[in-house]
């Protein structure tokens, strides 16, 4: 008799990223086997990650370890963090870390717990030299995202969700992005496993938490209950669509750019608009204006310079980056 | 001084329409003033867009009629038709005219309905000779229709919502795509303009419906209040960019597809895979595949003669379209 469809589930996932991951490991002709780190919290999406790594890792000659970040944002997190270690070793993992860090303020509590995070996930692979760091994201996760980059109305990029590869030499893998988190923590259930259960995720405080407790499920009683799996899939869809939009928008830049980085209008006419704004919004971060404080309606100003010219001024954009049109040219200058 | 902001709001939205409509009929040099219709359901936002046009249209010598629709689902819906167009007949619009309907099942009853009208207005376009149907969707009718697009989780086109300009000829236009309902129902309070609810609008055995009544509030509470504006951002950039994808498949497949009808793998190996999905999709239909029953599975399926080829037998789509590998080439065959 087989494991339980829920550990299977799991151990599938797991199993196609680590054969995926060795074959990396290969192509780079390193002598000693790839290590594979699980990034746990405790909770039950991490656990059931940790558990299934755990299993498959051994089986197919890979090393298997944990790291779990302690965010001393709680009374007692410490000795959360080095409980949920002890559990990791439990398992049989090793090398296992509990990592603290500080968190800053920056982007508000959720974006400054991240980014911390993610730092020392980053440090903790260098030093352990890992091949491969697991995250637990699943379907669930996926489609609060899909819906927090909604919110944003910025476009199919802000609609494709996580990667279920990212990072520096695409270090994080994500196996769970198709499994339901409802699968987790079944798997955790059947396997005995002691989950955690972060009270920031139910506390109504954070965005994410209210969409998870009130924003989906009121989604999933108008619309059904396909939601989830239809969120997650857009969000495929929607970073395969940015992917082809953004390598069209890159090819095109070469063909409007000249040596003296002005842009010709005629040419940019002729893009078709979601392309034509993508190269300005290229052209524009080139010359040095900041990504993050660039939106839409800053591109659609510089646009209208060629759809709507009517002899306007420069149209000025965050970074000091001004943009004006000479003739038949779009001429962009910091300064 | 100048009209409420809210009815100065919804006679802009229509004079920036109206203009566009007198460009079009001015270009194809037609001699009598042209003709635009509302089509009016006797709701708040409809008989905000007859007001407008009723006092829009004769300061650019355009002539302004309207339509209404009989569905001829709820007793006594003809008198609440001959009232309606009596309300129109008020406001001097000419020609009126209330049109019943036989509303069939076909797809439920809210795209039987849909159809039924379409067919009605096209039909009454035709007769009266009319250059422009308006129809009153508001931005919260373009957000609904955004996540009853991302429920069905079928891509960017699906997220893209209802386009301004639609139909043959560009008939119908949507002058209230940016206008919020509560602007449009605003603008009859201050014009004393009765208005009728459509019980249907509040019937939850309706998708829409519970998505406007329970949906998008919750949506709301979670994310902020900005995320009607952004579904409907969302809904523009959307199909700009499907728009641009569509376009590389079209240009695409010229350089993919050979007399024989067959297409080249190494060629499309080296497109992106939305671009290449897209190709598939074109070239499927194009060998009689019926559009409707093509759902992304079955060109994943497709996809995988190309991108995981291991020897895999043809496969059989919707509408006895056949498409299997052979050697170089994919062949799509129908019998």
């Amino acid at each position: 008799m087989g494991p339980h469809p829920a550990v299977a589930a799991i151990r599938l996932a797991v199993r196609r990223v680590l054969h995926d991951v060795l074959n990396h490991h290969c192509a780079q002709d390193r002598r000693e086997p790839p290590l594979v780190l699980v990034a746990c919290s405790g909770g039950a999406d991490s656990m059931a990650l940790a558990s299934a790594l755990a299993f498959e890792a051994p089986k197919l000659g890979v090393r298997a370890g944990g790291i779990t970040i302690d965010h001393g944002l709680q009374e007692g997190s410490d000795l959360r963090a080095a409980e949920v270690a002890l559990r990791m070793r439990a398992l049989r993992l090793d090398p296992v870390e509990a990592v603290a860090v500080t968190v800053g303020r920056e982007g508000g509590p959720e974006a400054a717990a991240r980014d911390a995070r993610y730092a020392a996930l980053d440090a903790a692979a260098e030093r352990l030299g890992a091949d491969a760091v697991l995250l637990g994201h699943t379907r669930d996760d996926q489609a609060e995202t899909v819906l927090l980059g909604l919110a944003r109305g910025s476009g199919t990029r802000s609609l494709s969700g996580m990667a279920a590869t990212s990072g520096h030499d695409g270090r994080y893998r994500r196996p769970f992005l198709d499994v339901d988190r409802q699968t987790a923590r079944k798997a955790c259930l059947i396997q005995s496993l002691p989950v955690w259960d972060d009270p920031h995720n139910t506390d109504p405080a954070y965005t994410r938490s209210r969409l998870r407790h009130e924003g989906l499920p009121a989604l999933e009683k108008a619309l059904g209950k396909g939601v989830v799996e239809a969120l997650a899939r857009t969000a495929q869809l929607s970073r395969d669509d940015a992917d082809a939009l953004d390598a069209w928008a890159a090819a095109a830049e070469g063909t409007v750019l000249d040596d003296t980085g002005s842009l010709d209008v005629a040419a940019l006419f002729a893009l078709p608009p979601a392309v034509r704004r993508r190269v300005l919004r290229r052209a524009v971060i080139g010359a040095g204006s900041p990504a993050g404080s660039l939106f839409a309606r800053h591109i659609e100003e510089v646009d209208r310079l060629i759809t709507a010219w009517r002899g306007q001024g420069a149209i000025n954009l965050p970074g000091r980056v001004g943009v004006r049109r000479q003739g038949g040219r779009l001429v962009i200058r910091q300064g």
